[in-house]
């Protein structure tokens, strides 16, 4: 594996900004047609949730997916939206759930319009989602639509139940992680295929990037709450910590350590989780055991496989340069620090 | 229009429990496939909000609407489930926004399982509702359910900017009901006859019928708010002037009070309305202005144009039973009193 040329991360910077806009200039001519005659505030509740700066990730895996299969038009960007009214309509719903205060630098929509608002807000982009899928996607494409966002409330739970079990094991991690990220990246990509058209291998190894990028993904995340430098991230670090969530660092550790040290960490995920001098001790043995090397290194593991499972696309046609953008994001993810 | 015989009634009774009986059989199917390895407390959670004695009016509709029109297979019964789990799906959300601690005589999900239960369960059900949905409806039918969803999500909005607003007009009030209650009763009507593959006519004529009894639905509901016996409605009289929603008696009471009168209600509205007394106040003037008939003449009004509507089902066919319990069903909502 090599990292990317600077020429091809401008590449993918240029492409994600170009896919961004036609996303957006999408969601605004449906939203028009979808909000007309409905409450002002349900309107302006929409539109400050979806219009915040979100990077469109989702949905320019959808289109990079579709454009690797031959498919490039107008209702590919309608098709792409519904994926970010999902994500914004979770978001929406995780903010009432975790009490968050705010969200990409503005205050959340719990806290600026209430309760109500988020999660019937949450309600109508769901709706809204599922009848853009349902109309551009045929039924498969719901039906694997429908089963990721069935998949993400049921890792919620898991996740509910894990939290603060210093048993956890990893399958039960990179099972929350595949309920709650990977399945629904998965289906990003694969909805790309299917309305390209492509044949079930493509469908297949498209599906099979979206599952380990997204995981990849949620690794690094999960390093980042350690890690990440706050001023980029925009998140306190250790947040994961408090909140009683087992990450992979901590999970190598807890299967390394001695017993002595094993002890320790159960003591500190039982007590007090928020004095910060229990979260010091903790990030100091994951250091002591390489938790977090062994997790970096899990993380370029799951591209590595991202990139291998993109093997079906290597004929250089001119869909080339889409799987090249896609192969540039998986090889992002590892870069990235916000 | 002439009161449903004894016999009629006990048909409608009979047929609904068998029809319920049917419905949750379905149910208790697709959950098993939909729940399996799923986290248990998400089964547990489901279970226990879609198995609480409700009595599956919205499956009822779908069932009887696609007997009407020649259909009645077992897919039908799972169609149908699709309704009642985006009506849970509804009722756990409300519960979160309106703090509710119980319903039909439990602890609410909320309280029982706490808000992160209850919002995700909600969200579960509502994804799973359309997943059926998709499956079995065709895209049209996926159309106007989702259509009808995101309506009430709107109609919740449009209520919230009403409350205690004195110059709500009539036209506002039905705008509400047909956001939150009419277009959705309507959908499982039009679902049912799509689903049996009827004509333009039979599913504009469902759907037009279920619009009606929806709305009178609301309207006997919100008399029942004044006037039902707590011991038979499970609810506290004056529950909606203590939240400011303004519903058809007042409304009446409103338009033919003196200048006087009216004032005096608007402060009656505007001042602590938890008051016992204000609520008596205000029940004393609709009194005096035959709000309450006048209400009550309204629900009677609809229910006569919803059974006129069924005017294309008039042949004595086989179908002929399914369009009485139809009309039976819309005449029980004017004398139920639960």
């Amino acid at each position: 594996m090599t990292s990317p040329s600077p020429e091809h991360s401008l590449d993918l910077r240029a492409v994600a900004a170009a896919v961004a806009g036609r996303v957006e200039a999408a969601m605004r001519v449906d939203l028009e047609a979808a909000l007309a005659g409905c409450d002002p505030l349900l309107a302006e509740v929409v539109h400050y949730s979806l219009f915040s700066g979100g990077k469109r990730i989702r949905p320019l895996l959808t289109v990079l997916s579709s454009r690797c299969c031959g498919r490039d038009d107008n209702d590919l960007y309608l098709l792409a939206t519904a994926f970010e009214y999902l994500h914004v309509a979770t978001l929406l719903h995780d903010d009432v759930i975790d009490r968050a205060d705010q969200r990409r630098g503005r205050a959340t929509v719990v806290i600026r319009f209430g309760l109500t608002a988020a999660i019937l807000a949450g309600d109508w982009l769901h709706a809204r989602s599922m009848y853009l899928i349902g109309r551009l996607a045929g039924p498969r494409g719901l039906s694997t639509f429908c089963a990721a966002t069935l998949s993400m409330a049921n890792g919620e739970f898991v996740q509910l139940r894990l939290a603060g079990d210093p048993n956890t094991r990893e399958q039960q991690y990179f099972e929350v992680i595949r309920q709650k990220t990977g399945n629904l990246i998965a289906s990003t990509c694969a909805l790309g295929a299917l309305f390209a058209g492509a044949d079930e291998g493509r469908v297949q190894a498209l599906s099979t990037y979206g599952d380990l990028i997204g995981a990849a993904f949620q690794v690094v995340d999960d390093l980042l709450d350690f890690q990440g430098d706050p001023g980029n991230t925009g998140k306190k670090a250790g947040n994961d910590f408090v909140e009683g969530k087992i990450t992979l660092p901590l999970l190598k550790t807890l299967e390394r350590a001695s017993d002595a040290d094993r002890r320790l960490i159960e003591e500190l995920l039982t007590a007090d989780r928020t004095a910060p001098a229990s979260y010091q001790r903790v990030v100091a043995l994951i250091e002591r055991y390489d938790g977090f090397a062994i997790a970096a290194a899990v993380a370029k593991n799951l591209v590595d496989r991202a990139l291998a499972a993109l093997a079906p696309f290597t004929s250089p046609e001119q869909e080339e340069s889409s799987v090249q953008l896609l192969r540039n994001l998986a090889l992002y993810i590892l870069s990235r620090n916000t």
